[in-house]
C-alpha cells in the first residue's frame, strides 16, 4: 500500500482538525491546490484566506475554484506576502484559525527565481502559528531539493524544534531512502 | 488532538498491513505489548514468533497473553537473540511475514545492562526485512535517550536510508521540539 505520501500526510493533518465553518489559511497559494482543499474542508459556512505574491498564482487559483464550483466568497485571494499574514488576517479571525498550509519553494510552472526565503517565510511562521486557535495545526512542506531549499528547510526545521514543549507539539514526517533529496512534512500543533 | 504518539503511529502502520490469518514478529518482546497487540491483528488463524533474551521477557509476556485470553498456540515466544530471526522463523514463514515490530533499548522494569545493541540490531533488521512479504512492514522505535541509544538509534537511520528505493520505502516519524531525546519511528516497507 506504500506510505502516506508527503502531500497527503501533510493534508491528513489539515482533514482530522478541520472542520465545516472554520477558519484556514495557505499561505503559499501556488496554483491554488491547497486552497481548493482547504475550501472544501471548511465548507459552505467557512472561509479561506490564501497568500501569495505572483498574481499568475492568484489567476489560476480563481479559475480552479472556479471550476470545482466553490463559491468566490468563500476564498480571500490575497495578493500579499505571506511575512504580512499578521496584518492581512482581518483581526476577527486571529486565534480562530483551525489549519495554516506551507509549501515552499517556487510556484509551479511559474517564474523559478520568485521564490519563498527563510526570512519571509519564518515571519509567517510566527504569523501562522499566533494565528491558530488550540488544537489548531500548521503544516508545512519543504524542498531540500530546491535551489535554496535545503537552508530555507533548515530553517522551518529549527524554528519548530524550538518551540515551547508546553504550549506546542511539533514533529517531522520524512522519507530516508531517495536518492534526490525530497519534500518533508515539519508541522505544529498549538496545545489546548 | 495531538499528534499520533510514537508508540500510536507505530502500532497505525502495522494495524494498515496486518491482516487475519497473517504471520508476524514481535523482534523485542520486553513485557509483551507489541506480542499481545500483533496477536491480536492476526487473530486465530494466524501466529505471532517473538523473540527476547531475557526468560522474564517470555515470563511476562506469556501471563499477558494468558490474561488477555491469548491461546498460547498462536505465539511462539523464542528465548533467543533477534540477531537470529532468520534462523530461528521457520523456512515456510520467510517471505510472509506481514509485519515486524523492533521496540529497542532495554526491558521495561528488567536488567538495563542487557541492551539492544546495533550490531545484534542490524542484523535482526536484515532479517526482518528479508522475511517481509510484499507489502509488509517492519518498524523500529529507536530510544536515543538511553545510554547508547543514541548510536543505536543513528545505526537504525542510517540502514533504512540506506535500503534500495526500487525495492523498499523507508520513512521516519518523530517529535521535533522535545528537550530530552525522544524516542522515534524509523519505518521500512517493501514494494509489491
Amino acid at each position: 500500500m506504500g506510505f502516506l505520501s508527503i502531500l497527503s500526510f501533510a493534508h491528513a493533518l489539515a482533514r482530522e482538525r478541520v472542520r465545516p465553518g472554520d477558519v484556514a489559511v495557505d499561505a503559499t497559494m501556488g496554483n491554488g491546490r491547497d486552497t481548493l482543499f482547504l475550501a472544501g474542508l471548511v465548507g459552505e459556512g467557512g472561509r479561506v484566506y490564501a497568500f501569495d505574491v505572483q498574481e499568475a498564482a492568484l489567476a489560476n487559483t480563481r479559475e480552479r475554484l472556479a471550476a470545482a464550483g466553490v463559491p468566490a466568497s468563500r476564498c480571500s485571494l490575497l495578493l500579499r506576502d505571506h511575512a504580512e499574514l499578521a496584518e492581512a488576517l482581518p483581526a476577527e479571525e486571529h486565534g480562530r484559525v483551525a489549519a495554516v498550509l506551507f509549501n515552499l519553494g517556487y510556484l509551479p510552472g511559474g517564474d523559478r527565481s520568485v521564490v519563498t526565503t527563510p526570512a519571509s517565510t519564518l515571519q509567517a511562521l510566527d504569523a501562522g502559528l499566533a494565528a491558530l486557535r488550540p488544537g489548531g495545526v500548521l503544516c508545512a512542506v519543504v524542498y531540500p531539493g530546491h535551489p535554496g531549499g535545503a537552508e530555507e528547510a533548515a530553517a522551518v526545521e529549527a524554528w519548530a524544534a524550538a518551540l515551547e514543549q508546553a504550549r506546542y507539539q511539533a514533529m517531522t514526517y520524512r522519507f530516508l531512502n531517495q536518492r534526490s533529496a525530497p519534500p518533508y512534512v515539519v508541522a505544529a500543533e498549538k496545545r489546548n
